[in-house]
């Protein structure tokens, strides 16, 4: 049995789909995320869930990176996304040239021992005028390189097979099957 | 006598200028800072520090609030100008028209039984291209109110007198006072 630690049924029924051959539990904890580069933000978040639960589990955080704002906003798009919503983030970047980002799935995984493993699954794309639906998060604005269109605009189940989630998601497949 | 926790001597002399009733000691600690609200960030700072000394002590947190941008960025201030420098803030700004922003100093403090309080000290201004020495940090970008140059143009004395810092301190030295 493996723990996912997440407050979002969407991302978990998610999970389950692409890590079909473990029995998933979804576990809620409030964990404060800290400041800072996003491979410390996750060891951190990880080893603070430890400190309430046994592994192995794993959770997930989210970056998106606009190359002309070096990487920002990063593992803070969450609040930007809040406050400015996918027009905003648009809006942000206006100013700038280069409209490359990435983004980037990042999972901490503790097993029983409390080892800990990170893993990061990156998309590379552009930043657009919001397209498609705004059901979730940045998706209108993000388009990923080599397709036409956003991440919105495609439909969760082609979303699946080639988001920077999935990728994660599929190294921990792989880490756990070894 | 009174810790001020921070690796920042500048902070410390400023702050030993303004709190000149007071004994003030600087205490190098590293916190790492939460995402979240303002307020939030400060209290869960000061919790944190407490864990490791005991009061009397204040800490500090600074934000730069975006109106056009819900007050962002906030408290990443730090992130974001380390990435983008004073010009590169401009910028993220350049395609919204309102260009109000207020720089906000926090201070959380601890006293001797762990009992906190904190202290915001807020100026309003607005953003502009950089003009001044950018010495510290993102002072070329921030013209306070009724004033026609950026604290990086005024000098550290003339900027001390009016400074968002200098009204949290007030806050503080008040409040000890009584």
């Amino acid at each position: 049995m493996l723990k996912f630690v997440t407050s979002n049924p969407r991302k978990f029924v998610e999970a389950q789909e692409i890590l079909s051959d473990f029995e998933l539990v979804q576990v809620e904890l409030q964990v404060p995320e800290i400041q800072g580069k996003a491979r410390d933000v996750v060891r951190r978040k990880t080893t603070d869930v430890l400190e309430q639960i046994d592994g192995p589990f794993f959770v997930d955080d989210t970056s998106l990176e606009f190359s002309a704002m070096d990487g920002l906003p990063g593992i803070y798009i969450n609040d930007f996304l809040r406050k400015l919503g996918p027009e905003g983030l648009f809006k942000m970047l206006e100013s700038f040239g280069n409209k490359r980002a990435f983004a980037v799935a990042w999972i901490g995984y503790a097993d029983e021992k409390g080892d800990i493993e990170i893993f990061e699954g990156r998309v590379e794309g552009k930043i657009v005028k919001p397209r498609g639906e705004t059901e979730f998060a940045w998706d209108p604005i993000f388009q990923p390189l080599g397709f036409e269109q956003t991440y919105a605009e495609m439909g969760v189940k082609e979303k699946a097979k080639i988001s920077h989630r999935k990728k994660a998601l599929e190294q921990l497949a792989n880490y756990l099957a070894t």
